[in-house]
């Protein structure tokens, strides 16, 4: 793993240097937008059947590797396993996105396991293991979990909801049940990132997609507090372990999870102020991001000044670039092959 | 207009003095958790023809007033009125919120009136009008309109839809026809201010609420600078205007906002750090807010905890005590009455 990793451009920047030409992969580079995603789609019965099934899984993962050479492959899965591995019941519905039986009473909690059960989560290492084995040497491998306050707001609403009130106001009115969830989610995901560590993942990203909405107490509470002990306990089995925080819409709060949350690399959503960004975040840590998903999508000069802003921006540093947000399922292939060719400059 | 204002705490703060017991008043005020609100509500055939009556729209916008003794009353509208004032077909769906007939295309807007319709506004100016003349000295009238941004999301959507994907992707798409239509927002949003003023509102606020998902560039162009020129426009006018700035979600973009947007306020949302807020803000300019609308809705000691951090923070500098967005449906009466004892040290 020491000597793979300074082949692997990705791991060069997460460990503080800067690449001349800057690592690029995608949120969601696996998904729908592919052509050849559709179709290994349609041979799984569920969205999550798909993700159990090692063969298929590492299949779609690779799919964009093979046709971009993004710089990284992010294993094919959901921060949704986290709580079906809990003993909740997850589901996926067509267009609809996520649907969870919901925990809307503090009793609720007693229904799931004390602890994950790895059995559950087998897949996503096997998957790991599969994809390590077929990856080039220059492509770092990246698994990845939702952050304890993101997972819990789709486990208390039971799906997505408008800036996710059910669970805000679940944490304010049920402080203790909400912090043994919390802190359960804190053990699950620790041992669920420590186990792809163990699998073959070379680093890891923590999606706080809902990290945003809290305010100032609750973001320190909910989002900043957990993730770190997440990252300690990870690295106390792991100590290498190469991780990137994502707490997407935290504004204001960027520096702050920064000074709290160890993490190797902050991922950056496209609302992020790119000259904030480099003077206050990249000279304190590596940064990844943080196109809009949308330039993505409009394509042509749109796509190439969004692109140039951003490398202009921190390319002198240590820089990922990525996504501010996941790939939008209507985006041209070409669109992806121009982003590509222009972050390289090929 | 002048002496009047020395004696409403509300100018007084926006003027750039500190205030010892700072003024308070909600977004949403007037709305659906008061009892005597949804009795007027039965009364009008929908909700546009509330807001375009002005007997009823009067009434409904001193209730707050008469109960919680608020430091200003806001004008019972919706930001909508001005896309209806240009000719757009705009409906509220009962429990749904607004329908507009979309401008998906560039050629839409030609359907558009080239300037907004006064006559369609007359009620929205009686009703300031009306209010003014019963309400106590000491608060202050505030009137508001929709930042073009803002309102150019719903005239291009239709609605209301997660991260107003359809606006962002036309603004890419058709960047002159975007522009022509923000152009046109911003000469009827100032011609609208100004009739607000001219009725009698004492101050205005220009609401931004979408205007955090901008990116870095596109902030400038959609939010700051139609902004500042509908600010400059007013005042040209109107030179003693007073005007609270609200760019929802702005982040790390704040800063620049009130660089940009000579405002004589800023609202901040509740996603905002309070420790950055007091640093990097309030020692530019007055602000208003932040209170999370949940912990008004959870009451009890989440809300006096939240409602005590935000006037340790902010209680030394000009300050305006609100929401950092509108009251809820479901708020109990009784915490808002707990809110003002508690802003009031009652």
């Amino acid at each position: 793993m020491q000597n793979a990793r300074t082949d692997k451009p990705l791991l060069r920047v997460l460990a503080g240097e800067r690449v001349s030409v800057p690592p690029i992969w995608l949120m969601r580079q696996a998904g729908r937008y592919l052509p050849e995603y559709r179709r290994i789609r349609e041979e799984a019965e569920s969205f999550l059947s798909l993700c159990f099934n090692p063969r298929l899984a590492a299949e779609v993962t690779l799919q964009p590797i093979r046709r971009f050479a993004f710089d990284a492959a992010i294993v094919f899965s959901d921060i949704l396993v986290v709580p079906h591995a809990l003993g909740q019941r997850v589901r996926f519905e067509v267009g609809e996105g996520p649907r969870l039986d919901a925990l809307s009473e503090p009793d609720a909690l007693q229904r799931l396991r004390p602890t994950i059960d790895h059995a559950a989560l087998a897949p996503v290492y096997e998957t790991i293991a599969q994809v390590k084995s077929q990856l080039p040497l220059a492509v770092a491998l990246v698994g990845f979990c939702g952050a304890p306050w993101t997972v819990a707001t789709y486990m208390i609403a039971g799906r997505g909801t408008a800036d996710q009130l059910p669970a805000r106001l679940f944490a304010y009115q049920h402080p203790r049940a909400f912090a043994e969830l919390i802190e359960r989610l804190v053990d699950a995901s620790s041992a669920y990132l420590a186990g792809q560590f163990e699998a073959g993942a070379d680093a890891v990203q923590i999606f706080d997609t809902w990290a945003g909405i809290l305010p100032d107490e609750e973001f320190r509470k909910w989002c900043t507090e957990p993730v770190a002990r997440i990252v300690a306990t990870v690295r106390s089995r792991i100590p290498e372990a190469r991780i990137i925080g994502f707490p997407r819409g935290a504004g204001t709060r960027l520096e702050r999870y920064l000074a709290a949350v160890p993490v190797d690399a902050i991922g950056l959503d496209w609302m992020v102020d790119l000259s904030f960004a480099r003077e206050h975040l990249q000279k304190q840590r590596p940064i990844q991001g943080n196109l809009d998903p949308l330039a993505l999508l409009a394509g042509g000069d749109t796509l190439d000044r969004a692109v140039d802003a951003i490398l202009d921006a921190f390319a002198e540093g240590p820089f990922i670039f990525n996504l501010g947000h996941g790939v939008l399922p209507e985006t041209p292939v070409a669109h992806v092959e121009q982003l590509v060719a222009r972050v390289r400059r090929a």
